[in-house]
């Protein structure tokens, strides 16, 4: 990839979406990522997941956002001149994950906007929905983001 | 453990706080999170993070929400009767988390009510708060909680 292939604030402006995934999440992932961040029962056996408000193996919810962000990475972060985030404004976990479902969705640009303090950063707040193979909504999350600029803030390309 | 050992909503109250960590996060993990979940090269490579705003080979943020699980879990949530979250209010990474990097902080409980539509079950929110080995704030976030009650609303014990 070369330079001139990075997308960059300059390049974005609300409104425009990049689709997520598919990504399926194997049984085998699930009980992986729960045993070394998330032991609780319903995220590493099938019988106690069944027995739980989840009604099965489910992922843990931030399993869920691990892989929201590879699914982010694949879809556009890699080619994007990204500095990062610090944080996320929330996550909504809507329905759980239950291993083997496969999750798509999108993000979309919900503002953009200069930084006030630092001439070649853009602030840029996007909005991710995941959904899972019936469509059902699984994951809602919103957060902003820093993105080069490739000229400082008034400056003439 | 017995059910006797069991931390129920009636067993909490705000301003409660439970110790986290501490838990040091070795290179090797760093970029074996980054390599399957976020695979960006100022988790990947220690050069790329001296380069960046990080200031060197830093963990995801999504991996040090995935290791403040694991302490919360470790420190009181695997004895506590929790029916899991529906989500976060929001998650704000202050600094970076340098590979090698000892973490620790707590957990403090900012409100506990009852479910108005399920008596069984109490809503606890959590504050919390993650420091490196030189006591600088790494990690913020606040979470609400569905743990489980002894008895029904309104029930005499």
């Amino acid at each position: 990839m070369t330079q001139s292939d990075l997308m960059y604030f300059d390049d974005l402006e609300p409104g425009q979406s990049f689709p997520l995934g598919p990504k399926q999440v194997s049984r085998d992932e699930v009980i992986e990522f729960a045993a070394e961040f998330d032991a609780q029962p319903m995220h590493l056996d099938e019988e106690a997941g069944k027995a739980s408000i989840l009604g099965g193996l489910a992922a843990s919810g931030w399993h869920t956002c691990a892989l929201m962000m590879r699914m982010i990475i694949d879809s556009f972060l890699d080619r994007m001149a990204s500095e990062g985030g610090p944080g996320v404004d929330f996550v909504s976990w809507k329905r759980p994950v239950l291993a083997d479902d496969t999750l798509s969705g999108q993000t979309t640009i919900l503002e953009a906007r200069r930084s006030q303090s630092r001439p070649l950063i853009g602030i840029v707040r996007f909005r991710v929905e995941l959904f899972n193979q019936r469509g059902e909504l699984v994951l809602e999350s919103e957060y902003p983001s820093m993105i080069r600029a490739r000229n400082p803030a008034g400056a003439t390309a």
